[in-house]
């Protein structure tokens, strides 16, 4: 491949996504797989990785910047976590090369919280808010997900977060509790529908009824033949609602950037201006990661240099 | 078996208990298994039965009366609802006869609330609290479990319940969340200790926060190492305590009839006395359940005249 100077990887839990870029950090190729962490442990690690670089011909001593799940203690190299308040040049100067790889391999740091804010681990969030921090952003990042962050930035630096199970939660509860039945056969959830807001006003106005709510899910699909759509809706905008609840505490009711990508953002943000939320950005969370990992790759690898 | 006058049952989701009993109510003899819902569907209702039957040596034509999900659209029988406000009277006089069955069974209806109280439904806590509605009880009345309820008896009669999920939760969170390796190889949670006393208390104060809270259970094992018995009663105490804010819009936070057996009346006596809940009484939740079957048995099969 021409003009390749770097690769970034976003390796986590379940999925592998690659990119060649050149040194301005464009794509010039891609690669998505499956590959999560556990696949890859058994698979290896360096296979994984030196096969999609080879079915795109990336010359060997191309470097590889990466970050997520690969870089926990069940990853290729324990990158270790960088306490609060963590800035942009503290997670490249820790990032943890990867002494038995054949090319120049990095994974970035997550960040961890301590002491009295409350035991806190990212990994591969802190990548995604890397280019809004070099773009001089200061307030509150809301990042959906399996585990939702509220990131609080400032002054250039991760200074406190809070990570809500949320997405765990929805799946964990749609397809292994007794409200499965209620939910079984529906479809995606509709941002725009009623009953995904009522859940969002629901579950954040009373989270304490949590418990009691997800249980009505399965009451009101044995009574009135409530449909999976409209439950799984529900259960969605009640989870989101609790989260907000709780985000609340951090100043979640003042303007947030949301960093999302797929359904999550467009529940997200729906969900947020119902809870009188003002979303001052909104970006792609894919964009964010790649253009995290690019800006570490270029500060890491002292690129201008090693393309000479 | 001799001075047997009648067979009580309750028979769940994943348990059967029977006793046998007599005219007054004293027990002959038991039998307990984990012949629960599916199993049971599977190998045929009256097979199970009449197995455990012909093991105590039942005579033909001793009639049984029974209680829980063996009652419901996925049972032997369906006992259709009695719809709240419901009464003691009218529970035994909606009890279904199974037609098939080769002697006089029963089995007891669950209660369904419907309506602006929020759609809601018990099988098998409805019979542990006829006992208590026989005595007199007025009040509010905790049935801790899978799904605990929460329930208001007012002149004789159920007026009203809530169902928080809270055992399904602690269930699933342990075995099959991101939680569950923090507190894997723990034993039994402690009512006494601390760890379960502070889960509790911020549950309690802050059910918003109870998404978060969970996940932080896991970064507490990552950074911290927490042990695994400290974080079970953690996540115990935390759903308890989001549980009990929640009751608290009910009246929780009088005095409440708690009715429980086995590890939850400890967890839940303490967390109860740590809320500031006075305790009116406690009653075991088996001996209840047997006392209410055999009053609907003795009202249903008018026993004095079918013993003669």
């Amino acid at each position: 491949m021409i003009g390749v100077s770097h690769i970034v990887v976003d390796w986590g839990t379940s999925s592998f996504r690659l990119w060649a870029l050149d040194r301005a950090g464009a794509v010039l190729a891609e690669r998505r797989s499956a590959q999560g962490l556990a696949a890859s442990a058994a698979e290896g690690f360096e296979t994984v990785l030196e096969t999609h670089l080879a079915a795109l011909a990336i010359p060997e001593g191309v470097p590889v910047m990466m970050c997520g799940m690969v870089g926990s203690r069940a990853g290729w190299v324990e990158a270790a976590y960088v306490d609060t308040p963590a800035g942009l040049d503290r997670l490249t100067e820790k990032a943890a090369l990867v002494p038995s790889a054949r090319r120049p391999v990095r994974i970035l740091p997550g960040i961890a919280q301590r002491g009295a804010q409350g035991s806190d681990v990212m990994r591969g969030e802190e990548t995604q808010l890397l280019p809004l921090i070099r773009e001089g952003f200061a307030g509150l990042a809301c990042l959906p997900g399996t585990h939702s962050k509220w990131v609080r930035v400032e002054e250039g630096k991760v200074s406190g977060f809070a990570t809500f199970m949320t997405g765990e939660l929805f799946h964990l509860l749609r397809s292994a509790s007794i409200v499965a039945p209620a939910v079984d056969g529906a479809a995606t959830v509709d941002p725009r529908s009623e009953a995904f807001a009522r859940g969002v006003g629901d579950g954040l106005a009373a989270p304490d009824m949590l418990g009691s709510e997800l249980f009505r899910l399965r009451a009101a699909w044995l009574l009135e033949g409530a449909g999976p759509d409209a439950a799984l809706a529900r259960l969605s905008g009640l989870l989101l609602g609790a989260e907000f609840a709780g985000a609340a505490r951090f100043g979640g009711r003042g303007p947030v950037a949301l960093i999302a990508s797929g359904p999550a953002a467009a529940l997200y943000r729906a969900a947020l201006a119902q809870a009188g939320v003002a979303t001052v950005t909104t970006h792609d969370a894919e964009d964010c990661v790649r253009a995290g990992l690019h800006a570490a790759a270029v500060s890491a690898f002292r690129l201008e240099r090693m393309s000479a």
